[in-house]
């Protein structure tokens, strides 16, 4: 494409970084923000944005997107959890929270254990998880994690080492589909699936 | 959805503004800004856009984007081209420009009229157009505007005024589309078609 103009070549090269946005979507884009008031779409648009690339934190507790030191789901429920739901992603949490079933705190891995990634248990969030159930009066630790191989090993050497302290593992109902992500689960089967959540014991396997 | 960050909130309204982007696109898309590096994306995603709308300028001659007072067709070309093609919009500039059969200037009109829009012959730049073409040595002025109902009341209204200045005026041919199937094509553009069909000469080609 000919855009004739260097600022706008360079702004449709940007949009182009974003996922899911192509060539021609991308000029769509730029179009728009150039058509439109100039103090506008900068508040409107490129500070927020900007904003959020500054600022955003991760929870030094359970690694969640925070605007400060420690999210507030943390600051909410520390004092009367006592169940810790441990999730990949933050985008899980989210899903998870959007249900409104679960009412505990959260931990996010980072990721599960992935030996063809080259993933292994000390890159994800495993040992602040096992420090937390050691310092808190947690009593129950559910692991919200998608059911696929990698998400299997992940579950199996999570709660091998949550049975060695005598914390209750429990995992979500498998009403989810297998091999599906979590984040793209329905509320409802999300929902269900942790309140039916189902006790995990490993000599069971 | 319960993003339990304002920031990552505040990113997801802003990405909500871009045109075609829902809720679940502009999450994905912000979170894709939080999990790369923070220096790296403020210099490829967010200075490239915010110096867009910052600086982009309009062509004082011809309406199309610049980077400077003039934009680099009406620099290029000013001194030997002798047609301006009017369009529409800048889009319509970039896509002559992208079939690489066009060497002359433009002129941006930005819109057509529409009296249903409340949009006007003096909302649009053709007195600047009319202007130009006393101006300088233009011998033709080709109007590039969509064959709708309100683009044909702007290229009657257009061609009325430069006839009268004594410019030759041209219309882009209409016709049926290379590759298009025949019988998709409408009565009305396939009916123009037999009555302002072309000779074909074997030995030209």
């Amino acid at each position: 494409m000919s855009y004739s103009s260097k600022l706008l070549q360079e702004a449709v090269d940007a949009f182009s970084l974003l996922p899911g946005v192509g060539k021609k979507s991308a000029l769509r884009m730029a179009m728009h923000l150039i058509n439109k008031d100039k103090d506008e779409m900068n508040n409107a648009f490129v500070k927020p944005i900007d904003k959020l690339i500054e600022r955003i934190k991760f929870c030094k507790t359970c690694h969640h997107l925070a605007d400060q030191d420690t999210c507030t789901i943390c600051m909410e429920r520390a004092n009367r959890a006592t169940t810790i739901c441990v999730v990949e992603s933050i985008r899980d949490v989210m899903a998870i929270e959007e249900t409104g079933q679960y009412n505990g705190l959260y931990h996010v891995l980072g990721g599960v254990i992935s030996p063809l990634d080259g993933i292994s248990a000390d890159q994800l969030n495993i040992e602040s998880l096992l420090m937390r159930t050691r310092a808190s009066d947690i009593s129950e630790v559910i692991l919200a994690i998608s059911p696929t191989v990698e998400g299997d090993t992940t579950i199996y050497y999570i709660s091998k080492k949550l049975a060695a302290l005598g914390i209750k593992v429990s995992l979500l109902a498998r009403g989810i589909s297998f091999g599906g992500e979590l984040e793209y689960t329905d509320e409802l089967t999300l929902g269900r699936s942790i309140v039916t959540r189902t006790e995990y014991k490993v000599n069971q396997l």
